[in-house]
């Protein structure tokens, strides 16, 4: 397959999808609700043979049940389509209206972005969110799933690209990438690319960012914290940090490392380890936990490691400061939490952690499109520049701008002719 | 020197500067607007040594006249940056107010997107004028200007440094790079360094590219476009397109190449050749123009080509659909303009072009942040995340979203004791 190729011709239908009426894009996220829905038996189907390989391989409990797509999971994957629906147009706002002169008007438009590469774990329902989600904002998506989930998301992929074409999307709105080795090609085409959406593993985000001129947007990690300040309230405190660490510990959001106010240590670690041992959860500590608390000792690296499991960094700081020092050198800038009843040092973290979620009293496990209220994430950025923190509909539209005259000409403004008066309306 | 180190102070002050108010920025402005002022002598003596050695080197003369920084430039630098002064802040602006569930609240707030590297061009003009911008927005700057205004940029730097520092702002608020060996070592800082924008020559952009991680806002070409539609009223058109092409030919927004629809252009191309011929500018055309005008034959490398001079590549095609595809593929997604009394034209034109800007009636020229009323400009961005077309205040910052809660836990939610409800304020 000539991948330089492929991807222009997306990269032209791209252009005609950025021109579609919000009618015929919904309308075409209609067809595709009522399709899959109409191919509930052969989707199941497919996901039976995918479970069966992965039983064969020996996939572990968790990852199973991620794969697995019954009916059931795929009617709530659709209802969460048919909300999308109903969510208004990301295209086509005016965002600014200024008049630059008599006659000369300028108009900032929201547009979609183009063409859009996602990798995504082996959850089928992404699949379907994805694409949803790029339809509706009119951009074109390639996507690659986890292999895992192959016969899977081959059926959906196909349902979905037959009704969007039968409802007037152009041929190149989805593409489906299905080995390794594509996603090296795709990872070429950056005349044709516009924007990679990695969901895997921190090596494979790491490995396409060094690989590829096409900008990313995603996370390589997911290092968050939680601080206890002195001032905390124990009975919020020992809650959050047991549902940051333990709700769902695979999950980008969950707490790695608590950091501790050493006013309250002694009071809050015993409680803790407490906790934490009915929920079979690892702590590695510094040393001065150490003497409060008999656990493991915590090295450099444990203050640097993304775990995805039920292990808690644990360390005991000086001051509010020291522990914003600690977060902004260790963290990944994803989501970082105090726990705090002093509203002063509450707005101090806040303001300087420099982290895409700064949390007050809360749990991390909150940053998520879904949980913020998005309708749907397509991931979670944890760059500065475009979407940072959970990525819905927002983040997958650019803007141009629109000037129209009637005549204008540079120079006359140059050399004093006429100048310009600026009124936004 | 250890760049790894500057640069990692630099970040570290970037955290205090993100937490600054508005008054004690515009207060630094103020103090630096009034130290320039006052070094107005010796900053214009600073100025005469790099002419004199510009004029010993032979500089051309337009690139002299950029140099040349007397006491009117600096005045007239000045008022822009009182008018800055006077812009409200960027940042703090809460963006979004939700409320997830009773008691957790979600703010999606400005903030400073914390380094940022900015590589400019001879005029030392832009030194103040980047500095101020980034002061404004929060951002810490490392700045490296034309070797050639080397001395004025010492200058201007120390006196700006100074006098920021003494209004409170934190040391490594900015920070000045002098040679292309410490371009090089900066590149490698991306730990520390959030954003380089190059305004340089699009070698030099590309070279930046491709040796750094650091995300680049910037445009690598301007190879901007014209399109004459059949329907265009020539007595708009052809001041127009000579204000396009020669204006300032130097600049990236000046059009490279005209498109001109076959129903028009025996009308059209005569009058135009007159017209440029008085401004000694150089037709290249294809087969079917030179039977029209006897000008020199345009290659296939005529139409990808930046002249950022007196030439001008001219296209008859025939129809605005293949207008749009040429720009489309040649382009360089920069500014792209009509020229059309049919409104149905224009908005397909504006519609399918998929460029930051797209004109109707109007000269390619006004791509520029001050003619869009932004105060002024970091630079323009071709690139369709973040900040796309003219870069002002509003692509210097990114946001956070702080969650306030009262105890909340994931738990509650995945296992249906609470359940959310999005409010908005």
């Amino acid at each position: 397959m000539n991948y330089q190729e492929f991807t222009r011709k997306i990269k032209a239908d791209s252009f005609k999808m950025a021109s579609l009426p919000h009618d015929m894009r919904n309308e075409a996220l209609l067809a595709i609700i009522k399709a899959l829905s109409e191919n509930s038996d052969a989707i199941v189907s497919a996901n039976a043979k995918d479970l069966k390989h992965a039983e064969a391989d020996h996939l572990a409990g968790p990852l199973l049940s991620r794969l697995k797509f019954d009916a059931h999971k795929l009617q709530e994957t659709l209802n969460g389509i048919s909300d999308l629906v109903k969510l208004p147009d990301p295209l086509f706002q005016t965002v600014l209206e200024r008049e630059l002169d008599a006659g000369l008007t300028l108009f900032k438009v929201t547009c979609p972005i183009g063409v859009i590469g996602v990798i995504f774990e082996s959850r089928p329902d992404s699949l379907i969110q994805i694409a949803a989600l790029c339809i509706k904002s009119g951009n074109c998506c390639i996507l690659k799933g986890g292999s895992e989930a192959a016969h899977t998301n081959r059926i959906l992929f196909d349902i979905i690209k037959d009704a969007g074409i039968k409802a007037g999307l152009p041929d190149g709105f989805a593409a489906l990438a299905e080995s390794r080795a594509d996603i090296n090609e795709l990872l070429k085409c950056h005349e044709s690319i516009d924007l990679i959406i990695p969901r895997g593993s921190n090596s494979f985000v790491q490995y396409i960012m060094e690989n590829s001129k096409i900008p990313v947007m995603g996370h390589a990690d997911g290092v968050c914290h939680i601080y206890v300040d002195k001032s905390a309230d124990l009975h919020k405190a020992i809650p959050i940090i047991i549902d940051a660490k333990t709700q769902y510990v695979a999950a980008c959001n969950a707490t790695e490392t608590l950091l501790v106010h050493k006013d309250i240590a002694a009071r809050l670690l015993p409680i803790l380890k407490e906790g934490f041992d009915e929920k079979n959860t690892t702590l590695r500590v510094c040393s001065t936990a150490k003497e409060i608390i008999d656990c493991e000792i915590a090295t450099e690296n444990d203050f640097m490691t993304e775990y995805l499991d039920y292990t808690l960094a644990v360390k005991i700081v000086d001051s509010i400061e020291d522990a914003i020092s600690h977060i902004n050198l260790y963290g990944s800038h994803h989501t970082d939490g105090i726990i705090t009843e002093d509203a002063t040092a509450a707005e101090m973290f806040m303001g300087f952690v420099d982290s895409a979620g700064v949390y007050q009293n809360c749990s991390t496990r909150f940053a998520d499109g879904f949980r913020y209220g998005f309708g749907a994430e397509v991931g979670i950025s944890t760059g500065k520049l475009h979407a940072r923190g959970p990525v819905g509909l927002d983040g997958l539209v650019s803007y141009k701008y629109k000037l129209y005259g009637n005549g204008h000409i540079v120079a006359d403004y140059s050399e004093g002719r006429k100048s310009f008066h600026f009124k936004d309306k």
